[in-house]
């Protein structure tokens, strides 16, 4: 076995323009957006990646099957084509986060990608209203458009850098002249938030210039808002009962 | 010396159908078992395995020699020609359980196996009366037989994955046509669990349809039952006098 | 990509007499001194670094734009011909130590460098007025032009040894008989102490014969003595507010 | 650089018959055993080992001259010919212990060696007035000759295994058909431990057969008593005062 293994599902000519990245992290903000594009467009699956820098492990489905770790890569042959990567990890060492982008970046080359769209969450220690999208880019170029699609490069706080594939596909794709265009969803950082992919996507959308219906990532934004509300409550109501005590 | 090496004790032309596996884990429960199985049915060491994946070790035997830290295959010559993999150690790091898995299957392949099964316990937290054996497969059409043996597909926690070598069997297994199989006896997770391996024993017999002589193992499980019956008295006498202080 | 890569920007027959490697570490000192000289000297950028021994990140630039962690290599062409090595990160891991400085004295040995100066902090845990500059040899002879620039071999503590690139420059470099000389500002190790840049400055100014402007760096230590005074005074009064509530 | 480095000194014809493990450990006191002998023989270094499994570290001097974190071989040309290891350091990792060990062993059988005495010592603890030498072998037929030079094959506590060098030296030597005889001298654990050194020593200079003045160890071991006793006397003082306090 390979450090990295990339098994094909498709055949060669498979040629796709963008790239979108939604490995796990921060908030799953990538996540939600690249699993929730991909049922809404039926995107399918032609690659599956299997490393020796994931956990040792597999996933028991629910009849039973068991499933290796893996990363996947999903293809929608819409009016646009697009390729998405999602999946179970991201590399557990610093060296495997370097060698999974360069196979990442390998399978874009391989299909024709022209730009990267790499999906995160930006966390920010509190809940949050309307949540920003923070943008980098790897080519000064891009910056004007994805202004105008709604994201920002205005910080608040100095935010250092992006770690992880995330990161590197901007860093390691400008060396194979590939644009880059990071998209980072402001989250508390404490809960899986649909409402910050909710803002990623509307930017994602302008920016490659298609719909998605929202309506499943809204749902779950309103639910996972009556979570934290009710959440708030019992907090408000046990604090009002200490406060009796104390009175 | 390599990253991991086989040693073969025996011609090449032996063949078994089976492959067990019983390394170290959860309550020791995979280890007594695949031990009790080839103490009962007089197997013979015919590989060993040393790695440095390994800790850099040498156990000191009674008579004072020393002997490195391995893994070992023994072969049994009955009716039923079976594989086992015990030994002292899993891998120490992620990288390790892959590469040392895709040895134990390169063995396997070599001695003509179809089927592996892996041993392994499933910890709860708190003493079982009669524990279950929690089961998975790599291939769905295994899954009747593992019911009919008495193993069970039902979970109470989301029993999120099977981590180690017991787990990467399956998953990389599948990759060579060989089925896979993973019992794993549920136990408390703090003590060594002959009675959960009595479980897994009784699964394992029925499913490769050979009887076992369990008596041994009913020896230990009885003992490590009075060892806690004592425990939990001892405690009882400590808090009844607890409450005569404060009474 | 390779676990480390060296990107020349320079052409082939640039030749520099004297290597100055001023990496992030104990207080930024040696950092502090190596990019003040880049910046008045008006040395030019001729090498980038990448490593997998870096961090798998990006960092931000203040126009949206990423860049990839890495060290550089600044060339100065005036009276005396000086090669800088500096950089975001020193590697993650005892093994990089060693690639990555091996690669380093690549560099040094391409462009004909004779001797290499390793710059860095000394951490002596409370401020220090007039920060020493404790130094090291890796051939007896150099001592005495040390010791004349003002470096001292003197040690309150015993000074067991020098980890990372400054250290390894001086011990592989002796192997490819590089003269080598580390110059250690003492520092009290809590804050970046431009001071003790200032120190280790006026040493390596006269160990290699030439003036260099020191206002900028003046400036910054003075701003950091009334940042430190501020912070003095602000602990004074809480300390006398605590005494008058208690008397 | 390679992993390992070995650069030897001397001529290809050297031999020796045994090879005696002093690297650092518990109690120092293989380390302390390696060193008196060398000294007391006068052997001369014949062998530097530098390696990536090292800290990337040098040490200063007193003469503030460097030298690299390295591993030496000492050979002592006397009545009998013997080959010492000592050094710095063990592996910082367990794939390390494997090559470094590997190493080793290419450097006994170049010289010719047919035995190896790995010495260290065993931590159990509590200071001891006369330190036994728990002993391990790699062939049976070796231990008469242990026992009778002094060394114990009993053990108190089950002494699991040898960590490190020393263990591996056995395990992977007796693949090497070397005879390897490991001799662990009682030790608290805490403190540098000459006494039992000298316990290691008489036990070694019987098996090889060969008298080595004990004078200095004697001396170290003397001074190393006063300080305990001292510090001892120390404690108790403080607790008189206290209980003056109290009553």
């Amino acid at each position: 076995m390979d450090d990295v293994m990339v098994q094909f599902l498709c055949e060669d000519n498979l040629r796709a323009d963008i790239f979108i990245e939604g490995l796990p992290g921060i908030g799953q903000v990538g996540k939600l957006v690249a699993e929730h594009m991909i049922r809404e467009l039926g995107a399918e699956k032609i690659a599956e990646i299997h490393s020796m820098y994931f956990p040792p492990q597999v996933f028991i489905e629910n009849d039973g099957n068991v499933r290796m770790a893996n990363n996947e890569v999903y293809f929608c042959d819409g009016p646009r084509k697009i390729a998405f990567l999602i999946g179970d990890h991201q590399s557990g060492s610093n060296r495997g986060h370097y060698v999974l982008t360069e196979k990442y970046l390998d399978i874009a080359e391989r299909i024709g990608v022209k730009r990267i769209y790499a999906l995160g969450g930006f966390g920010v220690g509190h809940l949050v209203d309307v949540p920003r999208v923070f943008s980098a880019v790897n080519q000064l170029a891009l910056r004007p458009q994805v202004e105008e699609a709604g994201g920002t490069f205005e910080r608040e706080d100095p935010v250092n850098g992006i770690i992880g594939a995330a990161g590197l596909l901007l860093g390691l794709g400008a060396r194979r002249n590939m644009e880059g265009i990071c998209l980072m969803g402001e989250t508390s950082g404490y809960i899986v938030d649909p409402k910050s992919a909710q803002s990623v996507l509307s930017v994602l959308s302008r920016l490659i210039g298609m719909d998605v219906d929202t309506r499943l990532l809204n749902e779950r934004a309103t639910e996972m808002e009556q979570v934290i509300a009710h959440l708030q409550e019992t907090e408000r109501l046990k604090s009002d009962e200490e406060l009796r005590y104390i009175g």
